[in-house]
Order: C-alpha cells, then sequence, then structure tokens
C-alpha cells in the first residue's frame, strides 16, 4: 500500500506541468534552498505562485500602449459591460440590496455553500423539466471565476488534463496550470467561409448579392469533434464547453451539443459547463444549457451575476451541479463542499437580496441590454465587411466579434498582436489579438461600447487597413 | 535541466501528506481508475477535495446534538458577534454601502488585489511609525480567510511546513492540508495556575484574599519559545501567529512578540500574522503588531472587517505586506498578484464603500463592543470561577474564553468532546471542545450573546458540574 501510494503519488507529480519561462530559473533555487540550512534569509514564492498566471496580461503588458495623443482612445479590450457607464443594473436590484444592507439579517456568516434560501432561488430560476435543479444542486461561489476554479479542482488531480477550446477564454488555462493539471486544446472549427480570402472591397450586402450567401457561417466555431475525441485519455478529468463563446460569440444548436454529449458519453468523460453567457444570445437564436440534453453525462454548469445583471464586479457565481443518473454520487458534491470551506463564499448582503436581484428586474431590462449589443454587432459587421483586410464574423450572443486578419495582404505586420501594436499607436484603438485565446490573425472587439464610439472605432480600423493593406502580395 | 526539474518534481510530491482516513481507500480506487480506459463511469473527486476538510465540522458533526427540549437552547459555539442581533454594524457603515450602491460607480470589475483607492484607504488606517503601509502593501481578499489562503500558498510548497499555535484555530490546518502542505503545531504555555488543581468552591474573590493573586494567568498561552524554535527546519515556509488568540483570547506583550521575532530572525523564517481579533483587545491591554516590533522579519499580517465592524458574512478581508528590508523581494509580491487573479478580489460594492467603512464609525461604536465582551467575560469568569471542577482563564480581548476542565472530576466522562455531548444533552447549552483545536480538558465559551443567556449558561453549567462532579477521585 505505502509502495503503491509512493507511486501514485510519484505519477502524479512527474505530471505537474510548469511553465518553461517560470521552470527554467525557479526550481534550481527552490531546490537549493531547500537544502541550505536556513543559514541566510531567501523567502521564494512558491511554485504554484510561480504556476499561476494570466496569459492576457503577459501579452497585452507586452504591447507598447502609447496611443495618439491627437484621437480619442477608445478601448474595445475588457469584456466588462460597465466601462462605459451606458449599460447599467436595473433599479430593481440595486433597491433590493439596499434593503438587505438595512434589514442587517445579513450581516453574519452564511454556510459556505451559501444560504440555503439562495441556492434555493437559483435552483428556481434556472431548473427546467429536462434538468430539474434543487437548492442541494446548487453551490455559490465568489464570482463565476471562483465556480469554474472550484469545478477544475474538484475533477482534477495534478497530472490529469482537462480538455478546454482554442480559441477561448484564458481563465481555464490559469486555473489549470496553477494547480499543476494539465490542459489540452480542442479547436473550434473555422468555416469554410471565413477561410476563403475575400475580396477586399466586398461589402456584405454586395457579398450577398454577388454569392446568394451571407457571411454568417452557420457552422463556424463549432466544436471539432474529431480532434475533441482524439484528445480524450485515462488521464481526462473533464471536457470544458464554453457556450455562448467568448471570444467566438457563437451559441451551439441542439444537435452539435448532443454530437459533443454523445463523445463524453462514449468516453465517460464528465463535462464543465462555462455558461455564464447563456442569457445573452441574440432574438432569434436559443440558447440550450448542455445539461438539458443529456441525462446521463454528469455537467457541472457554471454561471453567475456578471453579464445578464451587469455587475461583474460584485463577485457572485455559483455552480449548477447536474447529476439526475447519480454517477458523480455524492463524492463530487462533498468535494465541492469541501473545497467552498476555504474562502467561505460570496459576500451575504449580495447573497441575501439574490432573490430579487433574480426574479424583479422587468424583462425589458434584458432585453434592452440585447438589443443593444446586437445592434452594435450588426453595424460593426456591416462597417468590417467592407474593410480591405478584415473578415468580421457575426456573432450569435455575448458581447464580442471575432475579427479575421488577412495577414498576408500587412506584410508589415508579423501577427496579430504586432497589428493590434500598430492600430493603437496610429488609431488610439485597442482591442485584444487573438493571440490572448491562443488563436492567430484574429482580434476580438467588445460590442458594449456605445454607438458613436464603435463606429468611430470601426471608421478608425479602415483608414488603418486601407494605408496598410497590400494587394501585391 | 529536465532531469533536475522532474527529480525537483517527484521531490515536491512524495512530500505531500494525505490525511490517513482519506489516503487508505482514495488513492487506491483512483490509481486503479487511472490505469482504466475509460470503459465506464467513474468519476472520482480530486485528493485535493479529500484532503480538504474542517476538523471542527467532523468533531461537531459527531457530536449528538439533542438539547433538552424542557430548556432553551444556548449555543455558545460560533464565532460570529452577529448571530443574537445584540451586536450591529454602525449606521455609517450601512449608509457607506448605499451610496456605492446608488452611485452605480462600483459595478465593474475591480483590479484583482482591489481598487487602488481601496488599498490605500486600508495602508493609511493600519500605518504607523514603526511599520508604515503603502497602497501597493495591501493585497485586497475574500475574508480573512483568503488573506491566510494566499499567503500559505504564496510562502509554501506542497511537503513544505508551517508552524501553528495548539490550541489554534483550525483554518490554517484545513487550508495547509489541502494544499499539500505539512503542519507542526507549537505549544501555548499553561500557567502554573492554571495547571494546578483549584478548590473547587473558591471565587475569584476568595481566591485573592487566599492566595494573594488574582487567577489571571499572566503568561498563560504565551508560545513556548523553545518548543517553537526546534520545529524549524529547512522546509519551514512561515511561523502561523495568531495574536490576539482564538480560542485563547490571550493577547502577546512587547517582550514576548520581541522573543517570538528573535527566533524568526535567527532561522530566517517569516512570519504570517494572524490579527483579525487586533482590534478586539480590553481596556488596559495593548494589541502590538509583530510588523510594530521588527524591521527585518518580513510579516504578511492578515485582517478583514469581520469582528471589529461586525460584518464576518461581508467576506471582505486584507493581507499587509510587511518588507521593509526587502528580504521578500518582488517575488512574493508579485506571487500574492498572481494567486489573486484566479478568483478577482472581494466584491467591489464593499470595497468602494471601504474608506467611510473604516473612518466614519464613531470610537463609541468600537468600544461599545469591546466594553460589552469584556463585561460578559468578568461575569462569566467569576461566576465560572466557583463551578466545582471547572477553571475558567479570563482572556484579555477576542470574544473568546477557555475553560479548563479537570476530567479527572468527572469520572463519567472520557474527554471534552464526551462532557459537552451530556451538557448539551441535559442543559441545553452548547459550546466548543478543546478538541476543535487540537487541545484537551478545556472547552470555549463565546461571550458575545446577550448577558441573560450568558448568565443563564453560566448557572446551567453549574447546575451540570454540580450534579457530576466526584471529589471521591
Amino acid at each position: 500500500m505505502e509502495n503503491r501510494m509512493k507511486q501514485a503519488g510519484m505519477r502524479k507529480a512527474s505530471g505537474v506541468p510548469m511553465p518553461v519561462q517560470l521552470t527554467a530559473d525557479a526550481w534550481p533555487r527552490d531546490y537549493e534552498w531547500r537544502s541550505q540550512q536556513r543559514q541566510q534569509w531567501n523567502v521564494r514564492a512558491s511554485i504554484q505562485a510561480k504556476q499561476t498566471f494570466n496569459p492576457i496580461r503577459s501579452i497585452v503588458d507586452g504591447i507598447k500602449i502609447c496611443p495618439n495623443s491627437s484621437k480619442e482612445f477608445i478601448s474595445l479590450s475588457i469584456g466588462d459591460p460597465t466601462v462605459f457607464g451606458n449599460l447599467v443594473t436595473d433599479g430593481t436590484v440595486r433597491a433590493a440590496i439596499k434593503e438587505v444592507v438595512d434589514s442587517g439579517n445579513f450581516d453574519g456568516y452564511a454556510p459556505a455553500i451559501g444560504y440555503q434560501t439562495t441556492r434555493d432561488a437559483v435552483a428556481k430560476y434556472y431548473s427546467c423539466p429536462e434538468a430539474p435543479l434543487e437548492a442541494k444542486d446548487v453551490i455559490m461561489t465568489n464570482g463565476c471565476s471562483q465556480a469554474i476554479d472550484l469545478a477544475i479542482n474538484v475533477l482534477a488531480n495534478p497530472g490529469d488534463n482537462i480538455l478546454i477550446p482554442k480559441p477561448g477564454f484564458s481563465l481555464y488555462k490559469t486555473l489549470a496550470l496553477s494547480a499543476g493539471i494539465q490542459i489540452r486544446h480542442y479547436n473550434l472549427l473555422v468555416s469554410t467561409m471565413q477561410s476563403q480570402i475575400i475580396t477586399p472591397t466586398v461589402s456584405q450586402q454586395q457579398w450577398v448579392s454577388l454569392y446568394g450567401v451571407t457571411l454568417q457561417p452557420e457552422r463556424s466555431w463549432e466544436v471539432d469533434l474529431k480532434h475533441l475525441e482524439s484528445l480524450v485519455d485515462g488521464q481526462t478529468a473533464c471536457i470544458v464547453i464554453n457556450n455562448p463563446s467568448n471570444p467566438c460569440g457563437s451559441v451551439f444548436n441542439h444537435q452539435h451539443i448532443r454530437d459533443i454529449l454523445q463523445i463524453a458519453e462514449k468516453k465517460h468523460v464528465p463535462i464543465l459547463a462555462d455558461e455564464i453567457y447563456g442569457d445573452l444570445v441574440f432574438p432569434g437564436e436559443e440558447f440550450i444549457s448542455v445539461a438539458q440534453l443529456s441525462r446521463s453525462v454528469p455537467v457541472l454548469a457554471c454561471g453567475g451575476l456578471a453579464k445578464r445583471w451587469l455587475v461583474p464586479g460584485w463577485r457572485v457565481g455559483w455552480i449548477l451541479i447536474h447529476d439526475r443518473d447519480g454517477i458523480m454520487g455524492s463524492e463530487i458534491r462533498d468535494g465541492l463542499i469541501r473545497l467552498s470551506q476555504k474562502i467561505l463564499g460570496p459576500s451575504t448582503i449580495i447573497q441575501g437580496a439574490l432573490n430579487h436581484i433574480l426574479n424583479k428586474p422587468p424583462e425589458s431590462f434584458f432585453m434592452n441590454t440585447i438589443n443593444f449589443i446586437k445592434s452594435n454587432a450588426d453595424l460593426c459587421f456591416d462597417r468590417l465587411s467592407s474593410v480591405p483586410g478584415l473578415t468580421p464574423i457575426l456573432p450569435r450572443g455575448t458581447m464580442y466579434m471575432m475579427v479575421a486578419i488577412e495577414m498576408d495582404k500587412f506584410p508589415e505586420f508579423e501577427d496579430d498582436v504586432n497589428f493590434i501594436q500598430a492600430l493603437v499607436t496610429e488609431q488610439s484603438v485597442f482591442c485584444l489579438p487573438a493571440k490572448c485565446f491562443e488563436f492567430n490573425n484574429y482580434i476580438r472587439l467588445v460590442l458594449t461600447v456605445p454607438t458613436p464610439l464603435m463606429l468611430q472605432a470601426c471608421q478608425r480600423l479602415w483608414d488603418f487597413c486601407q494605408k496598410h493593406y497590400s494587394s501585391s502580395t
């Protein structure tokens, strides 16, 4: 037994990945320190701390952001709908918080997984016939980030791997590597429409008349199922599905979710569904939670108040445990409860108000946000469709739009990072290069900015591309 | 290099401790699962989840709490000053939150370590000539629990050890074992006054006249310095100092803190100072922050709003980085910033109000809390001093009192846990057995309950002990 444990322990460890740039100097110094007999001060940060990093930060920090002083700086980079003050949460939400603060009934400790009444409210709000929920299926967390952190850490051991989308949100990688868990990227498909070179000056309208189809890429950003399945092995702890997707703005249809579930079923891998954008889908589109389409595949669905209620800073999220066949049994539920005891859940004054926050705002509040983003998406798509060298991909939800760059038409720029560097320097417009999402030759635009600024940014992108586009290549 | 990394990686892992009750069944099953080729569902909780547990929970859950239905249940067990509604936060605190909520200026994401203005307010509030602080020295966290979690995890690797007090707060053990970090308990001293058998019927007044001294044990609960020093080795990542102490209610004097710092200095071990009760010291006592007495020993001081502001559920805490000689250099600061990116800090609506929360309440608000607890402490001490078989230890701060049980005078009961089990069953009074703090033959009373209830509880303790006390032994 002892030996088996040691073996296992060693297997576990040898699998711990360490980002090259950190390992190189981190380990030897620690190693030497450990062997010292404390003759001098030598306080080192832990390996976990060194393994924890935000890829976006490291890339963005590498970009010299010196905007053109003659032009107002427009940032389309941060996924925070509140930045410009044009999108604000509903009055009923603020009233609910103030009522709770005045009551004085929510100042003390709540259970680590959240108040029973709060979990009950979340369960009722997200429960549906195909995927019923009760309070016992809800774990309250400090934002969706901690929900994802707990979900990853309850399912995976150091040396295990989790499958994450490419392009995809960087937090999965940050949290996994921090815990010594390996990541494997599964590809999202790029539609043929995207991949073909598009005549620079063709606008969407012209395109439709010319080719009889819109640029809306029906299949784009769907999971490459073969690739996904090929990545599963005995150490795969879960498949992370982010739908609707940041940065893609895609929304999966029934069939595609069924196809993904079929792989999970066949390979016996649970799903971690990051559905923080679940309620931000555009008119005509439908959001289907992964858990609605499978009874047997266990799903940990993560969500929160951040986007739909426009309060990302309030830090309230949750994990919805879908395990109708009891495949995860009591162990995963118990594990989530244990892990949540480390920092005791989100603030009680928001938990106390949650029932009202979920149910008091009028439907018009939510629709206004969605309609605003959708109209910005359409405007932006139309303008950018006529920009030489750019191909915008129309989103179906979230607050983002991906725009493909024909890099070979911009010989001055090595990659999307160089492209952004020059864009911000000349035009004072900043957005994230796809490299932040482990992808290439795309940029991600945030669509929540006031429309005049959005159009201004599009105009400057046009000027910029016009200037640097080289048809000769 | 590759090899050195592997070696190191393996060293690291073989050092990961696993609680016996978990290891025995956990590893083999996981091990077998890992070797399977996913022929069937077998979703297991991670080792980390299994290693994460709250000792208090496991002990308390083991106690059958069936109160005597003929007597009102009085719980003196939870360190939450808000439970009984007699201690409430100041109106200026509630007003500050509501102002922030109305402003709409604090709904978006804050930096992961907290707003600059918030960190500036905390720095100003706790800065003093001997231990100056700036915003850059403050990391905002989701309550003091996360502050301690980040501090432990930035300093220690799996296999390292941290030194924690016995008796002591259980969270240090919970967080360390969760991360595969070992714990070593250093003893707190019990005064000779405590250790001698006390004539049952002697009240404090009588005691003074009889022995010319009060029961207040000058030295009790100080650190056993020799023991502390003997525990330090090459793998010791930090010494955890909890002053004022939960559960002891002790407050260290200048000299004792200097003595502790001398060991840290000599052994080159940084200090993690849990000072959440720093502002809850009784009149006549003085709280000295560890950082005030040393320039060279690096100190991570953890605190929060929970106790002094009477809002433990709001989950706002901080780490104060004291490193005036730059011994931790940029590495620890950078590590804390990296780790805080995982869940992005505490709620912005409380961060936005923090400057007012810290500075608006009148001094009288804080004094009222302290005076109330002190008067309960005195009453309780006086009553329990005359209870056969009990020796209360007068606290100097916090909201707790430790009471020694002469177990040999209660032959019916095996230990403090049995004692509590019988106490709650017969007298409907519940408090925590010292076993919850890795100690024996003591119970911890919470002193924040309304005075009539406090006295009622003392009376029932008297009845209980009177009934079960056996002088024959």
